[in-house]
């Protein structure tokens, strides 16, 4: 494993594996392990699981790590090629990316989607770029179509609630305030379906997630024996579904066209995931999100405090993948080994 | 000891435990005590002192941490209970504090009051469900009303000096732009009670401690046999005292009423604490302040540049009872055992 | 060595010394040298490769560090004495300093040129005020008119890159949508002198240089058979250049004027250097920027991206040659003692 990118890069085996090497390090924690290596984390975007699990994975297995944040203490960089640098950025990816991994063993980067054009963040453009610029090792904590360390975690949480890998998982819309990137229900639907599960998308008219987010979905699910269908219909969702995992998501019909976003949101204000929209599923459903979760918006107070709810118990895991992902990319040689 | 949240969970004896602590490591360091273990810290405003000195605590006692800062870097965080999040948080305490608590051994938090209610306020609200929710040791960094790092620091600082445990020591209130909370100038009165001093609030009218804030100061007072009074006689406040420690708050009278704390400033825009109002102290009558200190607005340049300021000192000994506060949570025994 | 703070104070001796340090620590690393050391990190304006390098080198070295950024989760700073601090500033540096050097075992600031008089930003009122309040190490992270963590990096790469002592050094002024201090182009230019070179500072008409700047920059070519000129003449300045070495700042001829300086930039808005430039320079001619670079507008794509750019390569010299100043500054020995 050079780089951690994409659960697609690994498969499921390559999933089995580092699942494999994150208990094996919750049983014998190799505290030395990364002794003298060095975690550089490039933040465009907020975060504080990522932020926080990121930096103590490191420490807990000897490393250190260090965290940029432009804007906020550092430059804005650029990440547009062959333009005319007149604006607020004082500094392009082309130069902050190769300078920054010469300090690292290894980088992460989050860098959400634009929003603007749908053709050019699913073509990952900043990230293809950054990845090209790096010679480390580089981990995504998120990118404009992808979340690998969520998806993991989340594949994780379903296996420690013993959610079968056959199993009907229902990725529903969520409301929110405004348009939010589709990087964590492409990266879920898709480790959702490399799991082998029943992969249903529940979203209003207007939300259907992009051909190319489901057919990669498709792929993963044709290999291991899952299903993905996306539907209006919340009834026919939600019945007999062993996992509601909660998410928000921008207008995809028109894409970037924040008016139309606006409209059909009012529209779907409805959308507040709450107990009785589960009445038929099982009775041992669990609630996942990745958070944050807005409360009441996105999902009622009674789901989020109620027995279902594993949503802690994902943002835990986070810690407890990412380690084995920086063991295998960082550490001579596994610890079993 | 579970948590660090207040001296008065310690009481003198509990104090005095630490401060030899303290002492003994500043004699014996003990560099690999906290090997393996993470602080997390959490601020939900600015910190200079507490941001550095918490830290290097951990460092200096072979552990490691990490920093989230809401609104900067990371989410705006929401801490009522049962809103509607449509507003700038993107993140609510109960899942932010569950999480951070599980990616660190001991969490510090830094919340200030909100200062419209004073009830509210005084009840602590946040920090009582932030303590409700984290399963791991919680250090409380700045609350609405408390802030037991420095009232340790302080007792220590006095001790340093040679302060006598029975000497006469005026919280005195300073001018300032705005209101301040009341999270010092109730935890320095209270400590200065605690060690069996003669305690003196001198604030203009208006300004006077809170009921609750003065019963606590004097409960502690009745056990360690010293007293707490308020005035507003400068004059008699100063004759006689071996510490003048200068504090900003907001008008109490009418608490959370921004015209009226205005209104109430103007009149006693003399308050800046200058050598020629200790006239009638002891000669080596010291200055103490919590910094950040305004200069020429609460404090002029001439006391705190002078021979009685000490405040530096009390800034530095944040660290030395801090790696006591962190040795006792987190390290498996005490040192000299 | 007691402090980092300009390259004038080590001479060409000591700089060399540090580079020597510097190779050995490259060749055979030391991993624990400032176990238990701390250093603090004290940011007034922004960064990237300082403060990635600065926590890296530590780290490398089996020490701490901390960040403080005033105004972004600190407090904002005063450093003018005898203010009425009746603005944004909480805190000053009167105590800050003091306050943060007790907490660490070396301290590094960075605080830029206020940009409005000339005279007082060649003084370096702060930083000869942090100096005096500090009693620990401290280490210029780019004050008014100096630089030297950067100047030394620099100097490290012309010897990386194999460029003669007594090689052509052109410093050119190149284009920005604002004035920038003079820090980069001071120390720079002091650097290539006291390392020998021909060094020609191209700028337009108002852009040169101020005397002391020039002076200090003669003074160290006097010692070391180097020379300094100045010229607005470019096909003169570059024929023959070893390499030219690019920086943005402002209009000197009326310092702090920031409408002339709109209006002189305007009549120099085609300073963009571009390899057509480079006509008359010799064939392996280097291209060096500081960074962060405003691509297309201070230096052209296809200088930036071309045979010629070592921009990169200095940045990385800015960890090895820190760990170096930082080895000496705080471990007990010279490693190979």
């Amino acid at each position: 494993m050079n780089d951690f990118l994409d659960l697609a890069d690994l498969g499921s085996d390559g999933v089995l594996d580092l699942l494999g090497l994150a208990a094996h390090l919750q049983q014998c924690p190799d505290p030395t392990a990364l002794a003298g290596r060095v975690l550089g984390l490039l933040f465009f975007n907020p975060s504080l699981r990522t932020l926080a699990s990121m930096q103590v994975a490191m420490g807990k297995l000897g490393g250190t790590s260090f965290v940029i944040t432009p804007g906020t203490g550092s430059w804005n960089v650029e990440t547009q090629v062959g333009v005319t640098m007149n604006g607020t950025a004082a500094e392009h990816i082309r130069e902050a990316i190769p300078v920054l991994a010469s300090y690292c063993d290894a980088l992460g980067v989050r860098a959400f989607a634009e929003g603007r054009d749908l053709a050019e963040d699913l073509a990952e453009p900043a990230f293809a770029q950054i990845a090209s610029l790096c010679r480390v090792p580089l981990v995504n904590l998120e990118s404009a179509v992808n979340h690998p360390c969520q998806a993991l975690a989340d594949w994780k949480t379903l296996d420690d609630f013993r959610v079968p890998n056959r199993g009907k998982f229902v990725l529903s819309w969520a409301n929110h305030p405004r348009a939010l990137p589709l990087a964590v229900p492409a990266a879920v639907a898709h480790m959702a379906a490399l799991r082998g599960m029943e992969v249903v998308v529940l979203r209003p008219d207007g939300f259907g997630l992009p051909a190319p987010i489901l057919d990669k979905a498709r792929r993963a699910a044709a290999e291991s024996g899952g299903s993905v269908v996306e539907t209006s219909d919340r009834n026919a969702a939600f019945a007999g579904a062993h996992v509601v995992y909660a998410k928000e998501w921008g207008l995809t019909a028109k894409y970037g066209d924040a008016a139309a976003d606006v409209r059909a949101r009012e529209a779907a204000v409805d959308w507040t995931l709450r107990e009785s929209w589960l009445a038929g599923a099982r009775e041992n459903c669990r609630l996942m999100h990745c958070l944050p979760v807005r409360r009441n918006v996105a999902v009622a107070d009674e789901l989020l405090d109620g027995p279902r709810s594993v949503v802690v118990q994902q943002a835990c895991n986070r810690l407890t993948v990412q380690m084995a992902v920086l063991h295998r990319l960082l550490a001579g040689a596994d610890p079993q080994d």
